[in-house]
């Protein structure tokens, strides 16, 4: 049996780690929880029966998972946890991470002879909870097919290259997420100022070929409700398709339009507010159109 | 019953009629066909029971629709139809075509009591041999309540709004087809040279939050796969991405995103070749960033 | 002698008349002025000697100047003058107006045998009062020498082409300002947030290589001194850029950052104010970076 | 008397070290300068006086000059002289340099007692053989000071702030040169396919408000002439525009147009060539707008 720990509870964690823990219990042990608030670790483990643990007896574990906002927080963890580690331990990192941040950790953690896997999720809070996450994975695949079947909370798992390989792809589709909805928005705005009907117009387009997971499960949902709830924050796409952009800045590639929307995007998380929940963003855009989206 | 005549026999429209024709023959009756190249019409009434007839004849139906690369097309027709026609008969415009030419059309044909409906389609050649196209209307709610029942290549018909709001929602709808393509091989270009195997990568943002109709249904298809078969031609998306543009200037809105790709798409089409597959504008990126997508 | 009367005396109008006024003097006349506010056109008399007439009373002149906000207030005079305009008087408009309203605007007046000529100016209020307006002429080449001396508020005058290319290559020069502008402005906004001293930095490009009109004349002038006077108004750049793009559209160019900027300053008067100076769109870039420019 | 050495003797290089050289003379010394290739040195050396010599002999120098690619090239020269370095010399950097690098290199110079200064350029290859350069300089005020009466290829030499300010406010400067030229061409390119004489255009944006150095000194000489003589490569130019970029991205900043032109000139550098001028990113748009600026 595989002792697992997970640190970082956040809207993604805590029901990351909730599968985690089911899994463990049905195997008859318990697994491991931290988090930088510890109230939040001591409700988990009440709620879903984790042991919430010191940050130091982490390291305990058979296989280390961190889901924390960027890579500087894994950095800080694992600067602590370093004397701590014990050879054979697996880490596998959840957050949407910087590929350069992989390289370096993966580097710190083999000098220890602890493997290490850039492992983001995509399918947000509502994929956390049904374990129908998708994981797109950086690194070893043979370390990959060691640790997967503990990976309790996925439904899919994807090995896509090197270490660093995962946060690239999950950089990019957050990139894409946001042109997509940037796009939606300002389609939207143009069509509502144009006097057409938003509801009706979002019903074609979701049936037409310029959908996307944006125009069928965000805009009607959150933006023309008016609801915006604060799943995933504006601030961290931002951030993600910053990622993106250095990305193609690191690799000499030419990508004009998540250039412009990286930029658009940093500069709504200033206008908007970085905490508010990134369909948000489109705030923006009605600002510069004058109209709202309902 | 309703006479149906269709004008214009092209990738979409050839299929379109054929449904038609299937209908009238269900119904006792015959549905007319006319192209400008008179061999594809009659190829028509050979493989689906239509009635070829010269253009002037067309104006004997009671409903008329055409599906014309253009507006431009659609006005040269409707100037040598005009004197042919009689008051009560339905114009539904099937074309990807302009909100201003839209309400040109209508004036113009009102003046003979003739209703004008902009009609156009999405779904792909795919769709419109399935008959489960999506079709976008705007103009009078009572003369579609009318013809709706023929519209027989339709699975969802929905009134978005008054004259140039079916045209105006198909033009925003391909904007949006041509940004979340255009912004995914973007993506696909970074991460190839990035080192990322770009199956994998397409395969998890599919199951991701970046994912849209262009990942799931054509870059898998069409460009990895190095085929890029020619159904829609980038010059007409081009063609639609400008009349989004156009049409953002007319309601003085602001999508840079959105004017942003439309001008990309444009060069595009330039140095890829207008008559490529929509799909090919892409290898517009690859020059842009040294690699081939696959 | 040739008889001026010169209609709209805005911030560029007034200066420009005055000019006018200066010379009809000089010769032994008088140079005819109206404005939609007669008060404005009884101060222009007052102050410069020129004679406020009635709208109508205009068609006398032999060389008829309009300088007003769009084409569509040239289109309202020019229907009200129509009835009243007598054969061999020449129309110059001065507007920055629209390329294709030129060419209607041409071909209306042609039928009652009067030249027209579309012939913008640039050198702002400061060039106005000075005489030493820049203006390009679209139209006939024979026409414009017969009026050239009339022209006394300019000290360059170009015949750039056909009818509307006076107002293309206005449209285009003001798209150019409208770029370098707002270009220059993230440019101090990023070493704004690195720490630069912005004094030292614009000093520093000014006399290199990224200097522009922009820099060397109104961001130090207008925005490090957070005056932003307001001379020329962001609403009238913002359709300036806005001709351009559609002038883009028309000919079937691509210009992706033309369109992208238009965008941007279409949104930014509306978030800022349409009646700000142009200079005033920064602040919609300060926003974006959570910094002053200063 | 400063003893100098110069190191980096490229196209802007060698004139910079001919003043130095001069300079040396008048005093009764002589230059020191290095090349890779020590060809060029030589051809210094009996060009000019200077004395052509080993790479680690420069370090005998009182005041060490580098002007290299980038910094990469910077590095390795560091890396190789850095044992032989004595405390107290002053390293500038007249590189196009990153502002990282900027400060990873004071550092490690610092530990040996020898001040660094990044201090890049602008004036290109005529302000280089005229000595009539900007140098922006970013460090400590003092050790400007110090060495400033030994820049002899300066005309104006400009403090704008700490380590990296200098290599800040270049990229900046290069990246609005990327922008006003490549935004220029795209209006160009507009106007000629609106029939426009492109000289006529060229010559009223110079008397008007959309005017830069680009329109006044690159496009006329080198575009518009289908001369492209290559002084300043498109690959080192869009180096710098990404550097900006990077700078952005490192500050938390927002500059959409900058980002777009950024990526729009690293495509350039691949469909038409890196070491090509950077003038011949217009070839670029032609391309793109089917049409020749000439």
């Amino acid at each position: 049996m595989i002792r697992t720990a997970f640190l970082g509870l956040g809207a993604m964690g805590f029901p990351m780690a909730a599968h985690l823990a089911q899994q463990a219990q049905a195997q008859g042990g318990q697994a491991l929880v931290w988090n930088r608030t510890p109230g939040r670790a001591e409700a988990h483990a009440e709620q879903h029966g984790s042991l919430a643990v010191a940050l130091t007896d982490t390291a305990q574990a058979d296989l280390l998972l961190t889901c924390l906002p960027t890579s500087s927080e894994v950095d800080e963890v694992m600067q602590t946890l370093l004397p701590h580690l014990r050879p054979g331990t697996v880490w596998v990192d959840c957050t949407s991470g910087h590929p350069d941040a992989a390289r370096r950790q993966q580097e710190t953690l083999a000098a220890r002879g602890i493997p290490f896997l850039d492992a983001p999720v995509s399918g947000g809070t509502v994929g956390a909870q049904a374990g129908t996450l998708t994981v797109m994975v950086g690194g070893d695949a043979a370390t990959l097919a060691q640790v997967q079947p503990a990976l309790a909370f996925a439904r899919k798992v994807v090995h896509v290259g090197g270490t660093g390989a995962g946060f690239a792809v999950k950089a990019v589709n957050n990139a894409l997420l946001a042109v997509n909805l940037w796009a939606a928005g300002e389609g939207l705005a143009v069509l509502g100022r144009a006097g057409v009907q938003l509801g009706a117009a979002l019903d074609v387009i979701n049936a037409s070929s310029g959908r996307s997971n944006a125009t069928e499960n965000l805009i009607g949902q959150r933006v023309l409700t008016r609801e915006f709830p604060a799943t995933f924050a504006l601030g961290l796409l931002a951030k993600d398709a910053g990622i993106a952009s250095e990305l193609t800045q690191a690799v000499g590639g030419s990508a004009p339009v998540l250039a412009q929307v990286a930029a658009l995007l940093r500069g709504a998380a200033r206008t908007v507010g970085a905490d508010a929940d990134h369909t948000a963003a489109l705030k923006a855009i009605e600002a510069m159109n004058d109209l709202e989206l309902r």
